[in-house]
């Protein structure tokens, strides 16, 4: 088996577990994200890792240095998934750094740093509306009280769902690295975009993250009869988060120049029936950009457009921040070692923004990042067909072997 | 013991009948209902009418008159409720009947015409989804190979509902009465939304009964990410789903001359999440007038719209109705009656329309029908707060007595 159809089988083991029908359904802390990073961790233990899983669920799998007092060299990604989301989103990352490894093992190679894997728990945001939560909890910045209450859409809370996976939740702290030293991080990951395959690019080298503001807003009107309330006496919350929609929209829109967008992709309308005009409407805002001030000009705008609607919809309208991060610039040195890798390569490359957030950007407060795009096609990402071809995903591996090696053998 | 106290003890002599912790539950066909409605049958006996359950559950109730081949004055309403509904919908219209032949009696009055009370069967759509179950039966209209398997929330069908109430489903053709003649029909009811309140009025003569046109509109756009897609590469369902509800408001709002109203009610995001901009949204619209043409115009602007929303936005919608039903207009002459008899008795009232379905609805199509509407407070309706002080009521069944002398009494 060449290396290629090893790597195949890697991703194909790790697409099996799935919750849903169409696309990967794996959500964070949920039985089938546990199962997928328990089989993680066998393959892992294969490879000779030291394993061990923390108190946010982040696996860390370990090989050793030849000075193992030295700070290690890290890779990381996630294993979590939005509903019908893709195979590739997080998977790349997390096999390509095995397959790095199975490479090192297979060659003898030893290297002077410790060199580590890193699973992050629970990226995605589909599930308790925060994402890179496992690796705030690393760097030491997991905000217990303000996530302990977050409800799923099942109602169960972020601290429930830890003890369904006998976490527990109170000793998150013990998580935190922030006092260890880390020589760097990098990781891999796909674009979610469609740069890299307009340009016809194989590699990213991502200068910097573009970083959210999310906003929670609830939106209550007066439940009525949709026969015998007249349009004039409605106070319809439905009609007051569309017009929010819009001008949101409208905002994002006028601050191009600088990438910034703005998303309702959450939005429920409680006690909903035909004969009912809607009372009760919550719905979720994500705005990112990386120039903060014109993701504040888009704030501005938004509250600008909540007044109004409140007062001519005759509406209570609540809007709730619930988290804001600052966007991050990566590390320039770690870049140029990746531009010269891929040049040396003959590797078509670029450096560009990532408009999505990463564990990357948290790790970047303890040490050094690098992170890697590779093309996805179409741009599709967070959706059941986001493809990235194998020979892509290859060309990935091979420059993050050999940035690894760069930094995992003293020269 | 006054009117008042009696007609309030015979109110909550009925409330009593709730399978309900909330508010009042009084399902079609349940145990509740058919023992509440047994217990009317033993009230009507008690005022020497004549009582009788036709095939499909409708209690009918006569009183002689002089001349028993005249066509009977006939008043009715319903004493089902929906789930956790409230003690005035159909309930006033049942009791003041009672009540107004209570007062008859008590005056020693005979009229020439007999009067009925009919107590009509299933008139919420709660249990089945189809509502004015028993006046359909009356007037001949019951789609028995349509309703037969329609099944509750608990896999009941009506067939098996009718059995168990001791009730042939097959035959339930006995009660059509369509071949029978009725001098009129009239039916009070609370008005389920804010008009009168508002308008300060206490009687509301309903010149027509509004009916819905109701659609289920799918939107289907491309979900990708909230990060990477930049404003001007979406495909927001949400988006479109939003321009498409203010625009129906706008279309509503413009045939307010005719009482047109339009609402969605209903709507979904499909694999909602806050970093995904939206690809599947689902919402159902429900459009209700008296005038055909009015209605029509708002679908005319509704599907203009669509066309301009699925062009601009590069979405698919596809737009199902799902049922149309056709307005009914009452009788003028019994609403010149019933104003007559409010400005005699300098009671204020006002002509309207009714934006809820009725069983006079189709008794129009036997007699010349009125309905007659008292204030709700706050608009409230199918609400366990639904409320209408008892004066109000009192004053309902004033109007109804009096119109009933003048149809059932030869001058």
């Amino acid at each position: 088996m060449d290396r290629k159809e090893r790597y195949e089988l890697l991703f194909n083991n790790i697409n099996q577990y799935n919750s849903g029908e169409e696309g990967i359904t794996r959500i964070a802390y949920s039985n089938e994200e546990q199962t997928c990073t328990h089989a993680f961790m066998r393959l892992c233990m294969a490879e000779d890792l030291d394993i061990r899983m923390d108190a946010c669920g982040n696996v860390i799998a370990r090989r050793k240095g030849k000075v193992e007092s030295l700070p290690p060299v890290v890779m990381g990604s996630h294993l979590d998934t939005v509903y019908q989301g893709g195979k590739y989103d997080g998977v790349v990352g997390i096999t390509a750094a095995l397959e790095v490894i199975r490479r090192l093992n297979e060659d003898g190679i030893e290297t002077d740093h410790p060199i580590e894997i890193i699973s992050f728990a629970c990226e995605e945001s589909a599930r308790f509306g925060v994402s890179t939560v496992g690796s705030k909890a690393m760097v030491g910045q997991f905000d217990k009280n303000r996530y302990r209450d977050l409800m799923d859409k099942d109602g169960i809370t972020m601290e429930k769902a830890f003890a369904l996976c006998a976490l527990d939740f109170n000793s998150v702290e013990q998580a935190s690295r922030a006092d260890e030293r880390f020589k760097v991080f990098m990781e891999i990951h796909i674009e979610q975009g469609p740069v890299l395959i307009n340009n016809e690019k194989k590699i990213g080298i991502v200068t910097g993250i573009a970083a959210p503001v999310r906003l929670h807003v609830k939106v209550k009107g007066k439940a009525s009869h949709s026969g015998t309330t007249p349009m004039n006496m409605r106070k319809d919350a439905l009609l007051g988060a569309s017009e929010i929609s819009l001008a949101l929209e409208k905002a994002a829109k006028s601050e191009e120049e600088f990438g910034t967008v703005a998303t309702i992709g959450v939005l429920n309308v409680y006690n909903g029936a035909m004969n009912v005009v809607p009372g009760d409407v919550e719905f979720k805002i994500d705005i990112r950009s990386t120039s903060l001030n014109s993701r504040k000009r888009v704030l501005d705008q938004l509250n600008e457009t909540i007044e109004i609607v409140k007062k001519n919809r005759q509406l209570e309208i609540e809007s709730i921040e619930i988290s804001s991060e600052e966007p991050v610039l990566l590390s320039t040195e770690i870049n140029d070692v990746l531009k010269n890798i891929c040049d040396e390569k003959n590797i078509p490359n670029q450096t560009m923004q990532s408009g999505a957030g990463h564990d990357a950007m948290n790790m970047a407060k303890l040490c050094p990042v690098g992170l890697i795009f590779i093309p996805s096609v179409d741009g599709l990402s967070h959706h059941p067909n986001e493809y990235t071809p194998l020979d892509d995903i290859l060309v990935g591996i091979d420059i993050l072997e050999a940035a690894i090696l760069h930094y995992a053998i003293i020269h």
